[in-house]
């Protein structure tokens, strides 16, 4: 493993002594092979740009049918490619569906080609061979030897801002394209418009407008060149071409300043000497041109490539320092490649000035808060926002405040489920917004009382859109019938949790008719329990119970990616009461037992999407959200001490200091925020309350710096691989006799002890 | 003719006596059949809404080949045609190319069609049978009975908004149809992006992207109801949906508030009573949905439709009072139906507040003017735009204003050629807006001597870029060789003109160096003048002329709608000049009245564009304007009375108070602006001098009344319709002896009698 992140370790001569320097074990290449789907390019903490290579260039359909390959370039990128189509502005990290990979820019020298052309044959377009020898990727800096240009590409960026600096050949013929027909999840209509227009040898503006997964979507660029091309050009690809006058007033495919269409490629020529750096900053903006080029002034005024890499990852070293880890090597990696995973979502979405593109396509002033969009909330409202709610508290704030507006501009009157860039994309089920909301407010981290309780109408009008996803039976019935919805019980499931923390909030602010409704909605997960086989179960308008049921399939169950072994655990909000459904402790600890040991038939992982023998753990499938508490629920039963050994087994099955280290999604860093909670030793299995439920470290030490300038430490006994089991644990010298510990306990700072042993 | 217009006689009962009402003799309905190109719906003067009846919704192509029929349907309604598809909110009036047709509205009741079905098959659509009998057609105001439905629709305009009044019969199933799909020069790509927000059950928000004509546009729209519909819905024609989540979250189709795509349609249902009256605003802005709303708020807070349309009435009885005539019925309604035609465009491009988006695709305000856009300069430059120097001084000069904010937004750096809703069509020869410019200052119509300064600056600009159409080549050689332009000698012969106005504009600004150059510039015509046949003709770089040549065909010759007869005729700058190349004044005396006279091989109407037997007099085709000054020339000659003679006989041939009274497209108010001229008896043979041609006035008395307060009267002394020919004309009292008046001699005001006689 050392060998293979050799080179980045090597990379990092600007930064200051090795000590204070976490970059070192920050790999954006984990997790990059197979499932992870994460990009390893450049980005800053929270950045609205993420510049990073893509490997190819997938077309959503071939011949008419869907391509199942458009799945694996969720990012991108794919570490067993050979080639490199170009550097992209935009990527989602570890998402399970796709979009972005706006504006394409990629350097070559030589004869002229507008083609990427396919990776299975060489040099039949402008993408270039490059190979790992010759790469690097830190965070928010990526650099690699184009081979069939002899290019050396270097990115970094600020939060607004991608800059690129090409070392060149001495070439007549060098050129920069930038390809606007390049995207992510790219099918034939996704692109609706764009416009380019040239306002002098060394700065292009332009828009591109998209309906990809975000259905209407504009991104705004302005690109400026350290040197002036001598040439420019534009060809087009449309269906047919838009008019533009006739008899041709002019040449428009060469040195014409104005360029509209909607398949369009670029390029600027330049001759260059031997070694010769051409450098690009590349700026978007949600809302015009004039606000890209306000980023770009206002955050990158000069050219000193060096410079602005330096400052984006001391920004980044910031972050990483808020956790102190003494650990062993390949759990540093782990551990620090998963907090910066984890803080690259969601993504700033305004202009310096705080102009932003709402929900409502009508642009907005922030006021008073930063903008963020990106919010994947099915994922991250489990393990994610809690995190930020210790260690990014204020941002998390902001974010609620952006949920909020979204809120303010939605037709639906309801918050995000999973939103992007002005739109929402209604991906997933429940309405998950207000778990984080009112994780927030449980644990006293809104701006205001009147705030929480603006939120808190939110929340409230979110879960009464009786048209919403079997929304309206739900309230009348207590439950989805199975006849209005595919996934009508972990839809269920999910509304009962969600509305339980509508209860926490609506009692944290005294508003106790409003606790005592969703206190009762809270219960409804018992609606869809069948006694009879010990599962949650599809139920019928009729209150039937549905007859066909296959309790490890997911398809067409009732359930989405998840099937009734592991949906059937999905009572965070109450374990004990779940346990008591499944008969008492003892056939619920079976039962969990069963999950983490039991063998699966093939069948299985041919029909479920994102599961892979690796990927899963007996039935337990941990590249799959729903299942992430449930190694936690052992704390509530008479053998915690199986919390503790499982955790550690899956940190080490899961997780790894490699390319293909992630065993699933990273899912806009949910999976990592899993990572940073279970090696610190806790798990915020039911976000809303203030409890984070205790399993086993994996870490020998850390320390927590918070906002607050209070330092709360977690120490080891005794710590060892083989020494999974907590046999004693101490809260500032005292013995904890719970299997808990609350936010405010880690807030005020402290001292937590884990008594670790090689037996149970 | 009476019985024809009865009808709008009848319905004005509003309005002041019938003594200073003017608008009884304004028939939009004069043009719309056949070649005239304009529309009868409701638009205020220079109103940024045109909201019209379209007459069938013509797909640009059957079978992948374009359809001629598109030609037909320019401004979206033929006279001919027995059913309405619906009112939509933007329309040209009177061009030659097309695009538009926004918003289609159409009321319905009975089963809900959401297809418009085709002419040919009754009932087959959302399209409604109508006749002329139950149809009105005012300055402002249109009303038809939709006979299919039994509902009496009513349309009246402001600037910006567009009112519609429907008395429905009694019905459960009323419905309003919004469709998205239709358009004018409707190819299938040309809707590039839609989006609909229904705020409440009375106030639907959107836009519309569109790529036809103009190749980068959005209109944005709000749009509300007196009436609140109980249930609304969307269907959409996409090639693919849109993503916008999956299992089915929202039923989209159905009272879902965000409707996004390329092809849709909405509808909104009532249950209404007989006789009950809904009523629809409808805003349009250029910006924003905001925009548009604010646009909808300040111009008609209520829901007075009397009262709107008693408003936008007596506005156009304002401008129409601006010229007083006596004259019989038939060139009353002649001329102030050409009063109503010259003053729809250009059109008002900004919203209330000045917002506007600008050619650079950016948004901007219109500091200290109003903003106009549907600039058809190649048309207007000859006799619109010297009218508004006489009538209209303050918009002209505003006009003037919105080009150059146009010219400094360009990404050319030039000045428009056709330009329409932030966009440059690149749409005929010649730089033609330096004529507009060089003509106002020329007329002391700027706003200061700085603009006017800059304006010249802007004209220079434009006449040096060098890869516009030939221009180098001109520029260098003095003529574009023909093997560079289709078009090679009408665009020299143009260019020499607006060379020669640039000139002028420079000599009165005292620019000496520059008025040098250019007067050089506009003898360019000399280049393409070929003693040997007499005729201007295509010459080879080389120099010599081309072999193969037809001076009676348009096409492949070197010339855009006119062959070598008519264009040959064009140096409006320099007659006496262009007389001495015909040989003298006798030969070319000879040449002016073959051109009349001659007789036409019917080969030459199936080649030439917009050419009928009505439409030409001999080889002189008055509904091409490269002809519009060449009546006048004989000013020039021994024998003036062929001038008074020829524009009488073109005045009865060419126009008449019937819906075929158009001989040739309106062209944006330039047909009608000749119309007014040379029915008042003089014209301006060439824009960029203070001079009018005096021809043979049509009117018995005429009083112009002056933006400054004076007043201008032209009497006649013995007119008739055979009594073409003008004895003596004298000017406040004295004997004129020149065939010309200066713009100053009309803007001091006074008396110009012209003695008339049947004999010259």
């Amino acid at each position: 493993m050392r060998q293979f992140f050799s080179v980045c370790i090597l990379a990092l001569p600007v930064l200051a002594t090795a000590q204070d320097n976490l970059l070192q074990y920050v790999h954006p290449m984990i997790g990059t092979q197979r499932m992870g789907h994460v990009y390893p390019g450049a980005t800053s903490p929270f950045g609205a740009v993420q510049l990073s290579p893509d490997t190819d260039t997938i077309p959503y359909e071939v011949n008419g049918k869907y391509n199942p390959d458009v799945y694996k370039y969720c990012a991108g990128y794919q570490y067993d490619d050979k080639t490199i189509v170009g550097f992209s502005h935009t990527h989602f990290s570890g998402t399970g569906h796709s979009d972005l990979g706006d504006f394409l820019v990629m350097p070559t020298v030589g004869e002229l080609k507008l083609n990427p052309g396919v990776a299975s044959q060489p040099r039949s377009g402008f993408r270039s061979a490059f190979s790992h020898a010759t790469e690097t990727a830190e965070a928010d800096y990526y650099k690699v030897r184009l081979d069939d240009y002899n290019i050396l590409a270097e990115l970094t960026t600020t939060t607004r801002v991608g800059f690129h600096q090409y070392t060149f050949p001495a070439s007549d013929q060098a050129h920069i394209i930038l390809d606007l027909v390049h995207g992510i999840y790219n099918y034939e209509d996704k692109n609706v418009w764009t416009y380019v227009r040239v306002v002098n040898d060394t700065l292009v503006t332009g828009y591109r407008q998209t309906s990809g997964w975000a259905r209407t979507r504009t991104v705004y660029f302005a690109m400026t060149f350290s040197k002036p091309f001598y040439q420019y050009g534009a060809r087009k690809y449309d269906r047919r071409q838009a008019y533009h006058g006739f008899w041709g007033h002019f040449d428009q495919n060469h040195n014409f300043p104005e360029q509209a269409g909607r398949q369009m490629r670029l390029y600027f020529d330049f001759r260059t000497q031997e070694g010769e750096k051409v450098k690009l900053k590349f700026a978007l903006s949600p809302v015009s041109m004039e606000g890209a080029l306000l980023n770009l002034r206002t955050e990158i005024p000069g050219w000193d490539f060096e410079a602005v890499k330096r400052e984006g990852q001391a920004a980044w070293n910031k972050e990483l320092s808020k956790v102190q880890i003494d650990a062993d090597q390949d759990d540093k990696e782990n551990f620090y490649t998963s907090m910066y995973h984890a803080f690259i979502n969601p993504t700033v979405y305004m202009d310096v000035d705080g102009s932003y593109r709402g929900l409502d396509q009508q642009d907005h002033k922030a006021d008073g808060f930063v903008n963020y969009t990106t919010f994947s909330l099915w994922d991250t409202h489990r393990a994610l926002h809690p995190l930020f709610n210790i260690l990014e508290p204020a941002r998390n704030a902001d974010m609620i405040r952006s949920m909020l507006a979204h809120y303010q501009q939605s037709a639906e009157h309801m918050l995000p489920v999973w939103a992007h860039y002005a739109n929402e994309n209604w991906c997933m089920s429940g309405y998950h917004a207000v778990s984080v909301i009112a994780d927030a407010i449980a644990k006293g981290n809104t701006p205001s009382n009147d705030f929480a309780n603006q939120a808190l109408d939110a929340c409230i009008a979110t879960s009464t859109r009786r048209s919403f996803e079997g929304l309206g039976a739900y309230i009348d019935k207590g439950y989805i019938p199975s006849e209005q919805d595919g996934v009508s019980v972990s839809s269920t499931l999910e509304y009962a949790y969600d509305d339980w923390c509508i209860a926490q909030a609506a009692k944290k602010l005294g508003r106790m008719d409003v606790y005592a409704v969703y206190s009762k909605r809270a219960e409804n997960y018992k609606n869809v329990w069948d006694p009879s086989v010990g599962y949650m179960r599809p139920r019928l308008g009729d209150g039937s119970f549905r007859k066909d049921f296959d309790v490890l399939t997911t398809n067409g169950q009732g359930f989405i990616e998840g099937n009734a072994w592991n949906y059937s655990l999905y009572v965070p909000h109450d374990p004990k009461a779940l346990i008591s459904l499944y008969g008492g402790n003892k056939r619920f600890v079976q039962h969990l037992d069963s999950l983490f040991t039991m063998e699966l038939p093939d069948k299985f992982f041919a029909e479920t999407e994102d599961i892979t023998r690796d990927g899963i753990i007996g039935n337990y499938v941990h590249g799959n959200e729903p299942s992430h508490h449930v190694a936690y629920l052992y704390d509530w039963t008479d053998q915690p001490w199986k919390t503790q050994e499982r955790v550690r087994m899956i940190l080490k099955k899961q997780y790894g200091p490699r390319p293909d280290g992630l065993g699933g999604n990273d899912d806009c860093g949910q999976m990592s925020a899993w990572y940073i909670f279970t090696a610190l030793g806790f798990y915020p299995v039911a976000p809303g309350s203030d409890q984070y439920a205790l399993g086993s470290p994996a870490v020998t030490r850390a320390s927590l710096l918070l906002e607050n300038g209070k330092t709360f430490t977690i120490e080891t006994d005794n710590q060892g691989d083989k020494n999974v089991y907590v046999r004693k644990v101490t809260l500032n010298g005292q013995p904890l006799t719970r299997h808990y510990i609350t936010h405010a306990e880690i807030m005020n700072g402290g001292k937590l002890v884990f008594y670790m042993s090689a037996k149970h």
